[in-house]
């Protein structure tokens, strides 16, 4: 088991130097104390940690979830070993400014670890994870007092952190949470209310927890301009000590993965002594969420990825391994049994697993340098480009990895057949954890309508316009930097194609809005997404492939010169059997095709 | 929970008595006795039975598999309850002769009944209807000296029975089965080797259990020529008492679904006292098994169906009830929140579900039907043409269910949202149930292999001649039977060029075969198979909307009028989404892409 590399230092290395040229960030100031080589140990320690460390606790932490009595969680044993070490490895503040105790290392690299880290063990990863997206929070809105006692204690890993947002009869639609904080005096609430769905929400890894909870205030406009938001910690400081604060843990979910990382309900102030410090401006919570949103939503695709890198490695591993059954063109039973990889059918399925998971870890890895620019890029334009695309880029990131990675999971299940069925494998464990990662931080419906909605015609096209020039760029690079594999031009005029087509289909659909049909407009906003998804990892695979013939073109080793021709076949695989499906997808967006919004409640 | 009707009354006489005319089956002398009332009657019991008694254990079955012992095995009490109950129902011999105890009773509507009884549990129904199958095996194949003592305490469900066939090393191969019986005398062998996922393989629901053991003989050729039956009982009569022969179930496969119903590893003969009577004449185990195959797959599809309607329906009922967000037209957070039914990408998880459900439904009865024919037809050239066209249509009953069902239990899911995620609500069980459907009985690759090599390009064209004179009376009907309404012709166009494409590719893909490339030709089995699965399935479709068409000329009442617009959506949701996907998968079929057959073992 503990053979699975999860995702390979050769995949790693090619993703951030040969395709994603990791060093060139660090000729912005932010990451000037870096270069190649700190990057290639921040990346290999976690890697070698996840496999070594991480990894073989996976199974058994996800066999024993924590149990929650009276309020009170305990964590896995394994996961108290395991948590410090996490903090060593920078989970908590690695892109962090140095102020704070940050390493000021970019997104593209830290995601690279994190990744790595979270297909060894999500569920432990989850715990500083969440920490340090609550953290981010407080260091961007909180003010001067509330940071000077919150954000030491959370940056350090003394104190958890958590996302309280989620009411019983709010799962998406978080303007119509009930949750209530009554002003006491200064920035201190008196909160009182349910959250549901609260991963890490009790555990006893840290002496204190600080929930970052949405609420109302009195007299609060109705809907999501009327939501605030709150840190509420599980103790609060009196006088220099840390006292109950009236929350609790009142039930624990039974989730089908993650199994590691509880999920509570928690109710505040059964006992009216619940106090809340109110963070930044009254009813801006929501603002202030989505502010944060293209970064958790990164991080969901990047569980995404590795989840699916996993379960792929493990399934490619028994796949050499195994032997059954014979070659079509020799079935002589008198001779042995051949390894399952030689069957056709299975190739199919491992080659289809590597170019979801290679595609989706690119992907994962071009949106966490856009962030990088966006952040701290040093031109204005440059900066305002990188966010914009960005914002186009998320729903797509959050949603490609969740839903090809099911796919993938499923693959890798059935490549183990009848074993893959038992949970004496690991596969069906993987396929579990990956389901949530379509339905937290948005559901791939709601994305869908973001992407669409907001990000696609809500700016004029203006993203979708930059998506369209990174792609002729793509273009032009595959042309000029590998001149010999002449392959490339199918692909990237495939790929031109294809992104043309979806820049009409947007505009007609942005005429029938423009029109009042925001019906129609919006009817196949998931098939949008799913073409978009196909497209722009069509644009990194044409990317890769570029890399991998500039690699074949310059007199490699046999290891990598195999490396380079699995990304070529991975490449064309996408472009012929996926991309295809882009158009149909399209076609649906555009075509009126309204059977489903069409047929009434009681036809179904 | 318990107003979920898995398959509803309506939909049951729809397919019985609009679609697939079960009445028209008692003109065959073997039904006679029959009529629409008994028919009626034998599903409504069904239904009432699995909607009553069956789906309330369900998820306490699903959440307490029974352990393993010192080679015993106790099930759920529930399945102690229930067992008898299912006995009288039929599921042992409801289809088999009078002569052996049965009711002569058409598989179109006995696997109507089963189907919704394994939609209201599954796992309980796999003790009788195995039992069943190793009877029917006994029934066909057996000398008058083991039928005599072997058969009528299984049909009568005093004993069990089950398939050991597969072995750790010999999954999907089953030529490359070793374990040994040796002769004792007459038809008595000495049996010594190990079975593996033998399901109901050891219980306490009956007394006796019979292992449908495969085996091989000394001397036998090797391969799957060399591969003998033999029933091998866990007790065996000596002097009117049972006694134990020598097997064991040593080991409980921890199987992720279906999880009511025990997998065992069974050992025999270690103590060297394992007895076994050979069924047949030796060396053709593998060709009774094979005669038995399509209504093993049948039983498969069945379930998948099964499987997926139980949470469609729930799912559907979770929409209507679950409110949450607004209009895109009117967002006013003032307004109460909409039930979720009322955003267009849930209709679309819904109506995809129905037509994945309905449309699989009509599969396997049209399967079921076929196989009445061709068992009980006057005539012998029907006979022949139905069995042939059965033949064809196997994979794709065993296929499409499993597949397009695991798609769809994973939308039923996605509907929950967080709570789907957690085992407190059912959907996540049948996602797990489901998966096993692509798996036993021949993988979805297998299937491929099947459909292709064998059946359609195997037997000259003959059954693929006679499926597309199928859909061409099907398209003729339309235009005769529901003459008002002409949005059919557009569904018989579109469903005959497809099939005309099915035809093309498949000579094609024969002649690249005829040449010697069979590599080429069986590379995109597996596409070749989802394609047909897509088509096969807009046959039924079109079916379907005749049917619903002309009930609607028909003055319908109102809620009948309902469904029929129900079917009409879903079936134009078919043709319009789906059916296009079909000829993505034919155009790979031919393509000649071979990016997973160029790709070496090292390059992944």
């Amino acid at each position: 088991m503990n053979s699975n590399p999860l995702v390979t230092d050769r995949e790693l290395a090619f993703q951030l130097f040969e395709v994603h040229d990791a060093p060139a960030l660090c000729a912005l100031p932010y990451f000037s104390d870096h270069d190649r080589s700190t990057f290639d140990m921040t990346v290999s320690v976690a890697a070698r940690f996840a496999r070594e460390q991480l990894f073989p606790t996976y199974k058994a932490m996800d066999e024993s979830p924590p149990v929650l009595h009276d309020g009170h969680l305990a964590v896995h044993p394994a996961a108290h070993r395991l948590y410090p070490k996490l903090l060593e490895l920078g989970l908590l503040s690695a892109t962090r400014p140095y102020a704070v105790g940050g390493q000021q290392l970019p997104s593209l690299v830290s995601i690279a670890s994190q990744l790595v880290l979270m297909a060894g063990n999500a569920a432990i990863t989850g715990f500083p994870l969440l920490t340090s997206g609550a953290a981010h929070l407080l260091e961007r809105f909180a003010d001067a007092d509330l940071a000077s006692w919150a954000l030491e204690p959370m940056l350090s890993g003394r104190w958890g952190g958590t996302m309280a947002l989620t009411e019983p009869h709010a799962g998406s639609s978080l303007g119509d949470i009930t949750t209530q904080a009554t002003l006491l005096e200064g920035r201190r609430y008196r909160v009182r209310g349910s959250k549901i769905f609260i991963s890490a929400g009790e555990h006893d890894l840290t002496e204190n927890i600080v929930h970052m909870t949405l609420a109302r205030v009195p007299g609060a406009p109705a809907g999501s301009r009327g939501v605030s938001l709150f840190a509420v910690p599980k103790r609060r400081l009196e006088g220099g000590a840390l006292v109950p604060n009236d929350l609790r843990a009142s039930q624990a979910i039974h989730k089908i993965g993650w199994r590691g990382l509880p999920s509570l309900v928690i109710d505040y102030g059964d006992a009216d002594d619940c106090i809340g410090w109110l963070v930044g401006e009254p009813n801006k919570g929501l603002s202030y969420m989505f502010e944060m949103m293209n970064a958790a939503r990164i991080m969901v695709g990047a569980n995404g990825v590795a989840t699916a890198s996993a379960a792929y490695h493990q399934s490619l591993q028994y796949a050499l391994e195994r032997p059954q059954g014979r070659a079509l063109s020799d079935r002589d039973p008198a001779q042995p049994q051949r390894a399952i990889i030689e069957h056709a059918d299975v190739r199919r399925m491992l080659l289809r697993q590597k170019a979801i998971v290679e595609g989706g870890l690119s992907l994962v890895l071009a949106a966490a340098r856009l962030d990088d620019v966006a952040s701290h890029g040093v031109e204005a334009s440059a900066q305002a480009e990188a966010l914009s695309l960005l914002g186009l880029l998320t729903p797509i990131v959050k949603t490609f990895p969740a839903e090809w990675g099911f796919e993938s999971n499923a693959l890798a299940l059935q490549i183990h057949g009848g074993y893959g069925y038992s949970s004496e494998y690991l596969p069906e464990s993987w396929l579990r954890d990956q389901k949530l990662n379509s339905i937290h931080e948005g559901t791939t419906g709601i994305q869908g309508l973001d992407l669409l909605g907001r990000k696609a015609i809500g700016d004029r096209g203006v993203a979708l316009r930059l998506l369209a020039a990174a792609i002729q760029r793509a273009v032009l690079q595959a042309a000029e930097s590998a001149p010999e594999d002449r392959g490339l031009d199918a692909l990237g005029g495939a790929l031109m194609r294809a992104m043309e087509r979806l820049g009409g289909v947007t505009m007609t659909l942005a005429m029938k809005g423009a029109t009042g049909d925001v019906a129609s407009m919006m009817r196949h906003s998931t098939d949008y997404l799913s073409a978009t998804c196909i497209i722009v990892v069509a644009w990194q695979w044409l990317v890769m492939a570029t890399a991998a013939a500039r690699g074949l073109e310059g007199a490699p080793s046999k290891a990598d010169a195999a490396f380079y021709r699995g990304k070529r076949a991975a490449a064309d695989y996408w472009f012929r059997t996926e991309l295809p499906r882009a158009l149909r997808h399209l076609e649906l967006c555009e075509s009126g095709e309204d059977s489903f919004s069409r047929i009434e409640k009681d036809e179904f």
